[in-house]
């Protein structure tokens, strides 16, 4: 119940995504989540914000996230904090996958793309 | 702004915890800190609790979690999910520090003693 297994990400409908839910409601959790993704190289999440913080820890790889037409560079040993609703696309530049750990305020977790339109995620939130 | 080290954990006056934020506040989070710490072989927090839910990802060492009177195991590839208000002590139990991320859903973090006392915490949170 308070002990759980770090499950590796597995293919998802996203190209180049692969994802595991590490934490949320089914956890006992309403204030966070945690999610395992691996970004193959060349891929990208569709751009997009949340209605709460997110952070983000990179453990693998090299990314860029797009902030209002600014890039910024990070790779393994660093984090990206990313206040809510600020809106964002991270990209994997590397020659292998980037290896994150995402950390959202909320469960579940609604994402939006730039036009409000609510993404249909393909994963438990 | 958005992109931050993954500064490794430096000594505090609690015996056998160090500890690095490498999140909150000062990152422009109202809603999320991350901690790294690294607990000595045999240290353990005080009992305590907090008004929010937290996550611990543990990435090395072996560790204990004493809540309501049992102990869950856990060590490197587990997480705990510790719903707000839980009462619960870690003890590092293995011949290596326990090493995790403490994930907790507000900035700055209030943590409670048993008998309801804030802990005035050696850190920034």
């Amino acid at each position: 119940m308070y002990v759980h297994e770090q499950t590796n990400p597995a293919v998802t409908p996203m190209p180049g995504l692969s994802h595991s839910t590490w934490a949320g409601q089914d956890e006992g959790m309403s204030q966070l989540s945690v999610w395992r993704q691996s970004i193959g190289p060349g891929a990208a999440t569709p751009p997009h914000r949340h209605d709460c913080d997110e952070i983000i820890i990179c453990s693998g790889g090299k990314g860029e996230v797009h902030i209002a037409g600014a890039v910024h560079a990070f790779e393994a040993r660093s984090n990206l904090t990313l206040p809510r609703n600020v809106l964002h696309q991270i990209f994997s530049v590397g020659d292998r996958a980037l290896e994150i750990v995402g950390i959202l305020a909320a469960s579940p977790v609604d994402v939006f793309l730039p036009d409000g339109q609510k993404i249909d995620l393909p994963w438990r939130t």
